[in-house]
């Protein structure tokens, strides 16, 4: 008798609550899969690139979060505990960076995106999001940067810091991206307690921001001056943004995030726009009744979604010529393979000339790893980090 | 190295065009991916009933479609190319039924549900949906029954014949099953020329027909004495529809149809309802742009919907005892697994107690093969078809 073992051990109660984007509930977390990771290579056969092949560069990495590719060819990588790791030549350094601020891993919170300025190679700025441990369990979503010394992050300052503070449960998640036009996009999500916030333009909460790149206020912004609105707000109605990435050729603003019960969505961010949550969603409430409306004049509808979700997180358009049947295609991050199997994998979604979605391929589903975040790196191959811990950072190349 | 191959082998463009629920495009074939079937059993660890065992009843099979159980333990198994099969004690039978009506496997019609009266005991009725061949390459689909004498059908009298008759590209499929009423519901699917026929009032096409025992009209149909109404219509709006169960104690209606590029929906179909198809949506053409709308006033919103599609086919509520963790779960079997790798899987959907959707599991996914239909049998085990030629029966089991 043959044994396919889809769960392999099931994880305890509280890991769970850091499954999904946000809001998690213990009915979730039943019988949850999770799979150890082999030592690879893999080679998987994949629908219209063929063979491709996932190599592990480390598997040292806790809770892996976000990667940046230092020019020089280091790559840095965010544990969300909140320590900055540093791989040269494939060779994970034991000792974390110094330079870094504190943060705190609190429910979905930790030390999150890692960016590189634009200008890095005169500037040699370095930005990061994290949770900011305040007073009474507090945390505040922040932004700063430090200047990279070729060993440590240092002079770190702290640029901007979301209002208002809050205990952590729901959208903790922050990612940024420099857009097309210089300027630093910075998602916000919200809380549980207070998901109407994502509607409060005096809230920073559940947004996507633009800010300048020292953490000042663009003086285009689409709400500067309006009364009972927040400057730095760029669009509205989020829920909790685990991707952000900008569009190759158009410069836009490619912002994804976590429905509830169903709902996933990629949106294309436009300036004063508001995308809908909590009151249109395309998802159900963990409790069972619809979340709200599929459809609201004046909110916009999403570019992609799934039902049910796959809990999306980092996501990067693939420009490359190692893989050129992907040229043009999104990837993203999925923690979810199905509603209970709690795994993850890897989602390509290919549009068609108008930016409209074509169809979508479930990658690496073997592996049933949490992908946490995709990048391209400069050598036109994938890097992909597991949300595990151990976690890895694996590395996806064309078979020879 | 290990090799982890998705794509056994890649299938030509000719099946391709019966992967789906209707419409396929060639654009939707690329590198599919088909996997045959080992011989088993295998034991899956599942989330709520942990494990279970996959055995194969039989292998011998093209393309069945639907089975039925007989009180004195055979099954009767439909294959779309015409021919009814019998199972007795685990062994099919190499001759096929005798007395089932010519019909042609036609795009994805053929022969398909086989369901048996509700007094088989008295009367020994079996009912047959099928696509009835016409002339220049003309198909419509039909409802017929025979008596069943022990070994074969008799007197197999044609009941209806859906109007108009067509090419039959597009929504082929027909289910059957009586309700707790005494009737009999029959679905009919669009046809890709003239999708708007599942508005159309006057066409049958793209409907959830309500008929008497013998194919006549009850007078309490919705639409009876209506000008312009073809009195057998019970809903309109649906694309094409591959499962159909009765609730276990509601007596409601649960039909599923499939969407295009998304929009796989279970709806619950109430008497002169229209489910929207297509103007009402909650997927893409396949050219890219969206369907239609998401919602609209007066348009019934699906209970469960799916968004990439898996191309959802038959459909049961589980009410046995011998997978107590189930009970109560509807399990919908998928012809796709993610967009492109086109191999289904077994879906299983839990409700609240207000019968709103909570969660999804996704079974079987290794096997990698296009689940056509599932029922209960009598035994309170499930029984799965695969579309496939070969084709199989599969009945899952807790393991001792």
């Amino acid at each position: 008798m043959k044994y396919v073992s889809l769960v392999r051990h099931l994880v305890c109660t509280a890991a769970l609550f850091a499954i999904a984007g946000a809001g998690m509930t213990a009915q979730r977390g039943i019988g949850v899969a999770r799979t150890p990771l082999g030592d690879g290579p893999w080679v998987f056969d994949t629908a219209e690139q063929h063979k491709v092949r996932a190599v592990i560069v480390t598997k040292g990495l806790a809770n892996p979060w976000s990667l940046a590719f230092l020019p020089t060819g280091e790559q840095l990588v965010t544990e969300r505990s909140g320590k900055l790791r540093i791989i040269r030549n494939g060779v994970l350094d034991p000792q974390p960076i110094a330079g870094v601020p504190p943060s705190k891993m609190q429910r979905l919170g930790g030390l999150m995106d890692v960016v590189l300025h634009p200008r890095f190679s005169d500037n040699r700025l370095v930005y990061l999001t994290y949770s900011k441990p305040g007073e009474k369990d507090l945390i505040a979503t922040a932004l700063g940067r430090g200047t990279w010394n070729g060993s440590a992050l240092t002079n770190f300052q702290e640029l901007f810091v979301v209002e208002p503070w809050w205990d952590g449960q729901g959208g903790a998640a922050s990612r940024i991206a420099f857009g097309g036009d210089g300027m630093l996009y910075m998602t916000t999500g919200a809380s549980v307690a207070n998901m109407k916030d994502a509607q409060d333009p005096s809230h920073h909460k559940g947004k996507v921001l633009r800010l300048r790149d020292d953490g000042t206020v663009p003086p285009d912004n689409p709400f500067v001056g309006r009364p009972g609105h927040k400057p730095e707000i760029y669009s509205l109605g989020h829920r909790n943004q685990l991707g952000l990435a900008i569009h190759p050729q158009t410069g836009a603003v490619w912002s994804n995030e976590n429905g509830p019960n169903g709902g996933d969505e990629i949106n294309v961010i436009l300036p004063g726009r508001n995308y809908g949550w909590p009151d249109v969603s395309l998802g159900r409430s963990y409790e069972g009744p619809w979340q709200g409306r599929f459809a609201k004049e004046g909110i916009e509808a999403p570019l992609v979604y799934w039902m049910p979700s796959i809990a999306v997180s980092g996501m990067a358009f693939y420009t490359g010529d190692r893989f050129p049947a992907w040229r043009g295609n999104v990837f993203v991050g999925a923690l979810r393979f199905g509603e209970i199997a709690q795994t993850g994998h890897l989602q390509r979604v290919v549009f068609n000339e108008r930016g409209e979605e074509m169809r979508r391929e479930m990658l690496l589903t073997e592996l049933r790893q949490r992908i946490r975040d995709v990048r391209e790196g400069p050598d036109g191959l994938l890097y992909l980090l597991t949300d595990e811990n151990p976690g890895a950072l694996l590395r996806l190349e064309p078979t020879p």
